[in-house]
């Protein structure tokens, strides 16, 4: 494959300028699948991909929105899954308990989101931008929900792999806690299911407790 | 991971059978990201799974509903998209160009059907079949244009690949043909874009001509 296909590429092959612009954005955030992250498939055969756990929030999201505290546009939550890893394309995956990382995560992922939604035609450029702005803020009903699937797919796999990166050096429950706080806004009954999660781990021994415990 | 988490074992720990039945299907359907299908990624770094194939569908099916033939309800065709794989948990990938496997496929994604959409509390249960069926069924604008993604999407990959897996020996453009006939029924200029793709394939040597061409 050549470097990148661009939609100057794909016009001159195709004619139709906003269908090639399209594909060419197709084409570009297909590497996704090759954006690895921390969390163990619950298998533990590997770590998963981008691209796969954004399937697994989207299809969490049409399972368990009856959950949700506020009544959800479905439709707008899973939009906002299926793009809100993009930018990670370019700023890569920030580790959710790499507080070193984390400083510089905001401007890495905003300058990524500049490049890579401009390859949109200029309409869906500026819907496909604002729907990732609204996910990244957490104020409306349907992004705190998308948010929700976001803390609560890795805390149910890091509890049936027995730890996966709550093992991590340093990590305790009060981390995870903190981390998994955008659960109980955006759902009463997923936010109780991933305490008792944490308390279990707790119990168990898979998840070190807070340092004055 | 024990070797199924049931939604049992999870009512015992949580109370509420519904959530629970909800969350042992998340965690059943998870699977997916095992399942390897022949289509290589555009880096050909691998070959892709079902899940990250899911993912890439249902965002392609967001980019382009615009192209379809008819409006489309876009949440039902992405709702039909995350879950149009699922049976393939139980039955496997059926490779496209595979003749032999296909006469069995029917058959083994109807028993795998009737095993994992089960896992889901009733109505769901209903639900996620019904659109399943509609998917298979291909009588509806909706599940017209989720089957065009899924013909589209490995024509897009093999071509920006060099042949990907129409180099399968005795693979010709008349087999690709019959493949993507599904593309044009639910969008003329999708269906343009991939006759021109098979033909740019056919002349620069990635695909094979028909045999009497």
């Amino acid at each position: 494959m050549p470097e990148a296909i661009t939609a100057d590429t794909l016009e001159s092959m195709f004619g139709n300028r906003r269908l090639m612009q399209q594909l060419a954005f197709i084409l570009e955030v297909e590497k996704l699948k090759t954006v690895l992250r921390k969390t163990p498939l619950l298998d533990r055969s590997r770590v998963e991909n981008d691209a796969e756990h954004t399937w697994q929030l989207a299809l969490m999201a049409m399972v368990l929105s009856e959950h949700a505290r506020q009544p959800v546009d479905l439709l707008r939550v899973i939009k906002m899954l299926l793009i809100h890893d993009i930018v990670e394309i370019d700023a890569g995956d920030t580790f959710a308990y790499d507080k070193v990382a984390q400083t510089s995560q905001a401007e890495r992922e905003l300058k990524a989101a500049d490049r890579i939604f401009a390859i949109l035609p200029e309409d869906q450029a500026k819907e496909f931008r604002a729907l990732w702005d609204e996910f990244e803020l957490k104020a409306t009903a349907e992004s705190r929900f998308a948010n929700a699937m976001d803390r609560l797919q890795p805390t149910l796999h890091n509890f049936f792999t027995e730890g996966g990166t709550w093992s991590t050096t340093g990590v305790t429950s009060a981390d995870v806690e903190r981390r998994t706080a955008p659960i109980a806004l955006a759902s009463d009954s997923l936010g109780q299911v991933c305490d008792m999660l944490i308390a279990i781990a707790v119990e168990q021994g898979i998840l070190a407790p807070k340092p004055n415990a």
